[in-house]
């Protein structure tokens, strides 16, 4: 045990240079704030010894090499405490103290809550209840790297009322992560009243018990019970530790102190400042210097990601017929075998996502994550910080369910890949609840993201591999029903790219498709033919970026477009085709799911909601 | 405690007559689904002594008339056991049994996961983990409505996974929801593999218990037990109490039992099924008649929604500068006055939101959610199936973790309201994770959604009164800063609305804006006039349903659009103005947040993003 903490004793003068620091840290969190004219300081104040004892007695961490996988990691899931944090790195040496009165500049790294502007933070904060999930994420890839590097994560007493942090909390402990501790700051007060519990402590260790933590109750403004409680929790073995210490909301400025109403608001400068300031004590000078320690060291680990990666081709003949979902399992076996950065997850469903091709030949990179699809992604989020590349699948309609989670991970700027299965009204019988019909607008709308959208085995092995090397989110959407193979094994997809499957110099319309009503696109084109109408079809793999230029050829050459897709008429395939025309003219039809879908089987939910074949025929027939 | 249960006595008679009607209700689930080709027996027969014995000994409900506010309620949060809900009703007499071979069928109101197309479903279920939230704001409105009914809901062990659950039990157990009544089915498996806890019963008990549940571990085929324990938590007082029910997957057919891999799986017709009807057992006759009781009866509640609502106006001079967030608290308090059917909930920033504004006038109508978006939502969705007119609001940002349940809502056809504040870059310092900028794409793509974004204190006022009387889902967009008032108090305004605010027939180009971006667009106005440009301004409140017919007369008599919203550029303001336009010729320009915001001023941020009032001048004049 004696490994994880500094080797020089616990002192009085220590101890009394940490209660110190406490102090200097809030004192940086009250100015910066004050300059600033806004933010959250009694939060600040709240887990000023916390910051000051874990950071100079625990963390080992290269300030020079932020992003070392031998570093400590450090997530502040309370990212409103943003303040104390940078306070916290610029008493560590990473940065000038100067700095922090640029704290929410527009020109300043030291934004409101923790986003990666600054290269000391992994992962975006201040969405609550998100950052135990990014440290299980980290703890798992710091096991897979066998660093022995720590994950320590602060929460909010506020943030325990989120649901993903009891979805984490149960997946840490499943996994026995003994190398992730968490610290809860229960200072008693949310934004706008006192949070569900107060200061029962006991109702919070028991929580965290039933639900298989070791779990202590300390006085968090104690710098001696802080220590004790840290080298505690290191020396617990086969389960995750939390350590919740009771706290006082504005400590240390008496009219701040443990009061309902200073949530997110600075003391205004002059005399309320002066007061605040005084009370913190002017001297804070360290009787012991205090720096952190430095990382282990030890080798590096083997398994991040090559500098080339080339993916075994497809492997279907042209007679076959292969759901794209069970292409996504193929494929990413096939990554996992060329890649070892490659890690997937899946929420329960690996059996109909086929992420259990992947499960089965590497155990060791697959996280069974349960019905629990926030934890899910925040885990991955994990992943994706420490060098990994994770995939993450369950049904299109259950990632609604981590929404925040991938909002949040496009802030963090990782490399997150997202596999959406059972799109549409085309998975029949199961009904409403289990189709994914808004998956395209959710996504499309994350900043910077990438989203894929495969017609066939080929094309849905293809956009794997893509997806492992595109930087941001990326989605793949892939369907239940079982397809025709379109593409021959060799053929060449890119991100941005689409494929013109049919066209002539008669063309009279273009439908743009892709998934399973690409397949009755070319049913239609069949049917059109034979009534002696011609028609361009598209396949719009990428549905962002766009292929912007090949939809405005198209616009202009048969002047008629009609786009279908097995998705709700707002924010999908359609609306992206719409917007790569901006206001080009062409006589337009978006074919999408109109009105509410139901059970049924799926050719007949396909005619039923007006994107079948004949319906498609029928469109572009009423639009010439 | 008597009052609760049927007055005849638990006869050996009457017990085996429920152990009778669960293999009925076996029988049932297992020939429709085999008759459908698809489905989830197993997960059926893991609960039938469950559902015997609370529909044929507990559930006080009128078949003939559901929706009756008396009826107690059910909730089957494991929606995959649809098959077998379906039966119990059908037993129950509401529908000829005959009826259950139509199962999963597209003509058939029984669907393959519960929706209310059967008038016997109160709410949509399906998407694992959320029925216990409804059951709570079930069981908050029967509370205000003094029924004295009760709130029953069925879960899976494997949706305990889903934070959701644990967001709704926190709350659950805060309020003293001593009218709920949560049952576990715990049969061991999930979809793909075991549960994480398999049948660890007392690890359930002590979660539950941590939670501040009175909980109880039965043999959950044991009907005695399943009585006992049901009459045992409907004597329990200001708790809530959950039944945690050992049990096995796929009971009473030997080649399923307790087995993995028979998750929605139907049993093959022939043989197969043969085998599985004569393991159950072919004489199914009841020694003792069983029925459902009658509910209680009493005086209907008397805070349902009135058939006229006249909502006073908004009092501002034309000088008044409001955040439309500030007048949405203001419009709930005047709504709240002539509506008693209105309930708000909020998720700990009603200080915010200005939800407070309700709190501090109705605080028995009002439920603060704490910070659990996804439990605040499904509450509010439980309160709209009692006929209360919920509105829910938090940061626009945040409802981004309730997707799945806004989803859900949706399927579930009732009237909620929802209320994000804070959209886009303009509420500035706190920077990207406060920011909603994906919340207009995701409430657009809900089906039959109605998406409202008002500009000032006036329209904000009149948006909330049109959202109480508008059915689906409702989302009021509210921003932070301050904005001039725009219309006179008895301006009137409509769903799928929208006001020209400058026109002239020398308009060389239309602006279109909502929020604080229209404010920009004015100021743009001035701008180009004094250069001699003449626009026209669009205030486009309605984002859904939209007023086309004015988008295409601006985009023909000016023939230059330029659209303009504090949202990411993807299924925001302007995909919905290009859907309006859909290929009609304009020369077009989408003024969006493009890239990751940051922290910073309000108006320098709109600058830096290119929506302020002199990038949008600059983009009008690049049209010209």
């Amino acid at each position: 045990m004696t490994e994880d903490i500094q080797t020089f004793p616990v002192s009085s003068a220590l101890v009394k240079s940490i209660e110190t620091m406490a102090n200097r840290l809030r004192r940086h969190s009250l100015t910066s704030t004050s300059e600033a004219g806004s933010g959250h300081p009694s939060s600040c104040f709240s887990c000023a010894e916390i910051f000051s004892t874990l950071f100079f007695r625990f963390l080992r961490f290269d300030v020079n090499d932020p992003h070392s996988l031998q570093n400590d990691r450090f997530v502040l899931s309370k990212g409103h405490a943003a303040p104390i944090l940078w306070a916290a790195w610029a008493e560590a040496g990473a940065f000038p103290v100067e700095r922090l009165g640029t704290l929410r500049r527009i020109d300043s790294e030291l934004e409101g809550h923790p986003t990666p502007r600054s290269p000391l933070v992994d992962v975006a904060t201040g969405s609550l209840g998100q950052g135990l999930s990014v440290a299980v994420g980290m703890a798992l890839a710091a096991r897979q790297n066998q660093t022995g590097n720590r994950i320590y994560a602060l929460m909010g007493d506020g943030e325990i009322a989120e649901g993903s942090i009891w979805e984490a909390a149960a997946l840490a402990s499943h996994y026995g992560l003994d190398n992730l501790v968490a610290l809860v700051d229960v200072n008693g007060f949310g934004q706008s009243q006192a949070t569900m519990y107060g200061h029962e402590m006991e109702g919070y260790r028991a929580r965290f018990s039933a639900f298989g933590w070791h779990a202590q109750v300390i006085d968090g403004h104690r710098v001696e019970e802080v220590i004790a409680s840290l080298e505690a929790a290191l020396a617990v073995r086969k389960q995750p530790a939390v350590i919740l210490a009771q706290t006082l909301k504005g400590k240390g400025v008496s009219f701040m102190e443990d009061r309902d109403g200073w949530h997110g608001k600075p003391v205004g400068k002059g005399a309320e400042l002066e007061k605040a300031l005084e009370e913190i004590g002017g001297d804070l000078e360290l009787e012991v210097p205090l720096r952190l320690a430095a990382p282990k060291g030890g080798p590096a680990p083997k398994n991040g990601r090559p500098k080339t990666v080339v993916v075994p081709p497809p492997e279907y003949s042209a007679k076959d017929s292969v759901a794209s979902r069970r292409a996504y399992g193929t494929a990413l076996r096939k990554l996992g075998t060329v890649d070892p950065s490659v890690v997937v997850l899946d929420g329960d469903t690996k059996n109909s996502t086929y992420s259990n091709e992947f499960m089965e030949a590497f155990p060791d990179r697959f996280v069974e994550c349960f019905i629990a699809e926030q934890n899910m992604v925040g885990t991955a989020v994990g992943f994706a910080t420490m060098g990994k590349t994770p995939f993450a699948s369950t049904f299109a309609c259950f990632l609604t369910r981590a929404y925040d989670q991938i909002r949040m991970a496009a802030v963090s700027q990782v490399n997150l890949n997202l596999c959406g299965s059972h799109a549409g009204v085309s998975i029949g019988q199961d009904g409403p609840s289990q189709m994914g019909l808004e998956d395209l607008a959710m996504m499309r709308a994350i900043q910077g993201s990438t989203v894929l959208y495969p017609s066939d085995g080929v094309s849905a092995e293809r956009m794997v591999a893509l997806a492992a090397s595109s930087p941001g989110i990326t989605y793949i959407r892939t369907s239940r029903p079982k397809t025709p193979i379109l593409y021959p094994a060799d053929e060449e997809f890119q991100i941005g790219g689409s494929k013109v499957l049919k066209s002539s110099t008669d063309d009279q319309a273009t439908i743009v498709a892709a998934g399973v009503t690409l397949h009755e696109a070319l049913a239609a084109y069949e049917l059109l033919k034979k009534g002696g109408v011609q028609v361009r079809v598209i396949d719009l793999y990428s549905i962002k970026p766009l292929d912007v230029k090949t939809l405005q050829k198209a616009a202009r050459e048969t002047g008629c477009l009609v786009t279908v897709e097995d998705h709700y008429p707002e924010g999908g395939l359609g609306d992206a085709v719409l917007s790569a025309l901006a206001g080009r003219p062409a006589r337009f039809r978006k074919l999408a799911v109109e009105g509410l879908p139901r059970s049924g089987a799926p050719e007949e939910l396909l005619d039923l909601f007006g994107i079948s074949a004949a319906r498609i025929a029928e469109a572009v027939r009423a639009l010439l």
